[in-house]
């Protein structure tokens, strides 16, 4: 396993996309040398999109987050989350009535940015289910386990509904060594206990590599061999990037630590055209 | 697709094994002439088990359930619960150290019948797992979600031991329509996230079936092709029954609806040898 | 269930994708009054595409079977097949070295167009693995499969490549009520047994889609509501059409019989905008 | 990680349970010391079975293959295999029409040793299916992939029977470093095309274990605490061992090697009480 600076590989790549936790933060705040390295790429004349699978707020109040720490750089055009897939596809497909969700009201933002009208899981009445069209898996903070996805599983059992899960996640870290169940947790078990398919946003999924790639096109005629895909989970960002097509370089700043890096590789079977220790190295 | 009394089906066997939930209640209470037939059983010097995925009380406790329903000839004895099961599987194999369960007060005497001490997840400290030798899934009432089964998962993350599912089932009926998330069901999604397997137990697994056998055995020299399983669902009573090689009868007062019965046969292959409208039929 | 003549159903659409096997034929041959749909498409001024989980043979040899039962108007411009995307990604991220894989020579065209050398899996020496730098599943007449497809897992117990299956296709049909197993299959199979994440290329995965939707974009500015896309299958043309934010179509010419098909779309949970008996209705 | 030397652990029980393939013997031949092993056992007044995952042949032929490679003195009623368990259920279970298998001549003596009549799938007429009972997954050398399981998938598609896995094992070792997908490997694959829930015997499933303790249980009154299950599967052998209530023993001469059992046993979270070089040891 041959590890490289970040800094001599980003050389031969015009566009980075990055995810967001574990390359440019993670449970101990700012990743060391990741406001230079952002400075680096912007003062250098490269592009950037940070690819987020987050659905808990919108990209205004997540680059808020970015500043907040001190990535300044980071505005929220420069982000791609997958609760922005989740409100375009609402956007396409949802024409009318309610959409009910599991969630913070700070990620229903995204159903009402597709001008739909939203009723909470909680604030829903199961005998009056005639106008509610859809159902969205937000992320996950501030909903009641025993009520909300008891409700979810009964509302699925009584009504067949197009059911967007804006996260795939199945945990998110709170602490160094902590996890939480993330709202893609609890959308997979709804789905296997109602046996239904939900529609998943999020990486590995191609859609936020191609919303990128689009924006991409919009400041030039970019070609695939000149992006760089940088993360630190391989089935999502790493096996996401390959898919996509363009070059990818994990860091072992998040889920994948360095002395388990290369037994992770070979039992996944997902490789990494990189390896590098952090975005800062 | 044939239907038949169920008076007649049981004519040709000398020991029926019924399912709870569904088959001699259901969420209206007891299925009607459920007690003419448990009756019926016991004057004509028929043998009968019950077998339950439960592992939220004692025997005891559950038989007192059947009592206030006017079923007075089912006891203790005739119980055999998945909760046992578990029960039998500590006292063998956990020597020492404390036991740690999701579920109620009244569950947790599952583990301590199997002479171990015990501790709530709720009570659990993560930074003190020394002496925590096996976890234990047990029914679910009571528990808080959001604390709770995020500390599993981290206990799980920390220490590897032995774990337990006592009741495989992912919902439970609460009323006509609707279903709550059982225990099983946060096991199967704990299961995923930490990527390791558990020791499930309750039907379609053979384990009840054979404990329920070998107490025939001290009433008498029967034989399989004398034992008739009785069950409402087909991939855990029907499935379980067939496999551990013994007459199967569907009834139709529970998880499989009568008008579904010929789909579900088909769709899942699991061929019960009778189907029934209800043991009272 | 609402059913409702194709005929009606496009005028609402300037832009129609098709999938190609249980639209436009199947095991009778054309589909009764496709080739005047087709037909109508082009003189109204629409616009379509085939989008086809094909890894069989190149586009111009697609086009050439659909020429041969009177589909002229289909040229191979018009096809978008699982197998380009596959050899898009060979394109992209494989550089060197030579490509292994199972299926036909017909098949192995699509490694060839992306610039790469090909081994087919019958003539690699399993001693001499050094240059062999992925495995592509193609589609899947003319292998062996008691020597081939354990040569496969073979490979890649040995050595860490990337995988890609150009037709994720489970089955596909070879008369009208048998079928037999694809690449697709063999894949799934393979990719259980050594445990790793292969790339897997076809619908309901949104890359086809996307491909189909650039190629739109140069002819016009097309919005996607705009575009209908006509299936027979709900978890590959529909799902993947809904995720992608576009309307859809049943037909029940193929794999969806009249007959299943409600009870197919509840149990699924995947809701197409529009029921058809065909495309010539 | 400690290792114990098998002499001194298997001082603590009475009754020996042993996988065969492994652990008596592997791909070089016979185990270095396991004869002299076998006879200590025999010495000592110990007992022992052979708990096998094989339904290839006749426990007398498995007794064969053993003293081909000296040792003599395992018996056929030594020897429990999960192809005698699909025997049972077949006896019990099904009681007219023709059993149809996938597999040798040589298995088919379990299906008609229940006194079923038999025809290959070679030979069936897919036409002509009326007497047609069940199928059976045997083990595999002998059939022909591309027509067989092709028509074994159109069979279950056309008639809904009992299907039962004599062997649920996915691959067997033919070399050092080769292994050949075995019938549970292509049972696993046609059940989910077929979408069906099949019967499957073998290691992990209790039926062996319990099949061996009621033999046990003829020749004295033997506890659970004094068996020792010896296995060098961490996923049937110990997994199964361990929910059956017995003690485990993980031998390193199969498919657990030495540098990899912690990070197996702590990634699968199955913990055996004792790891040991080999029996030999």
């Amino acid at each position: 396993m041959t590890i490289q600076p970040f800094k001599s590989v980003i050389k031969n790549y015009n566009v980075i996309f990055l995810d967001s936790y574990g390359v440019l933060k993670n449970f101990n705040g700012l990743i060391p040398g990741a406001i230079e390295t952002i400075k680096y790429i912007i003062e250098t004349g490269r592009v950037f999109y940070i690819l987020t699978n987050d659905a808990s707020r919108s990209p205004e109040l997540l680059a808020e987050k970015f500043h907040n720490i001190g990535l300044n750089e980071i505005n929220a055009q420069h982000i791609i989350s997958s609760g922005m897939m989740a409100k375009e596809y609402l956007g396409y497909k949802i024409r009318s009535g309610k959409v009910t969700y599991l969630g913070t009201e700070d990620a229903a933002h995204y159903i009402e940015e597709a001008g739909l009208e939203t009723i909470a899981i909680t604030d829903l009445d199961l005998n009056d289910l005639d106008d509610i069209s859809a159902l969205v898996f937000l992320d996950d903070e501030g909903f009641d386990w025993n009520i909300d996805v008891q409700k979810t599983v009964n509302l699925l059992r009584q009504k067949n509904i197009p059911t967007i899960v804006a996260n795939s996640d199945l945990t998110y870290p709170v602490s160094n060594d902590e996890v939480a169940i993330a709202a893609g947790g609890v959308a997979e078990l709804v789905e296997k206990i109602v046996n239904k398919k939900f529609i998943h946003f999020g990486k590995p999924d191609g859609r936020m590599f191609m919303y990128a790639y689009e924006l991409l096109m919009r400041q030039g005629n970019y070609k695939k061999d000149e992006i760089l895909m940088v993360g630190d989970t391989l089935y999502t960002d790493i096996i996401g990037g390959n898919k996509f097509g363009v070059d990818t370089a994990l860091v072992l700043t998040g889920n994948t630590r360095k002395e388990r890096a290369e037994v992770l590789i070979r039992s996944y079977g997902i490789i990494p055209d990189y390896i590098c220790e952090s975005i800062g190295s």
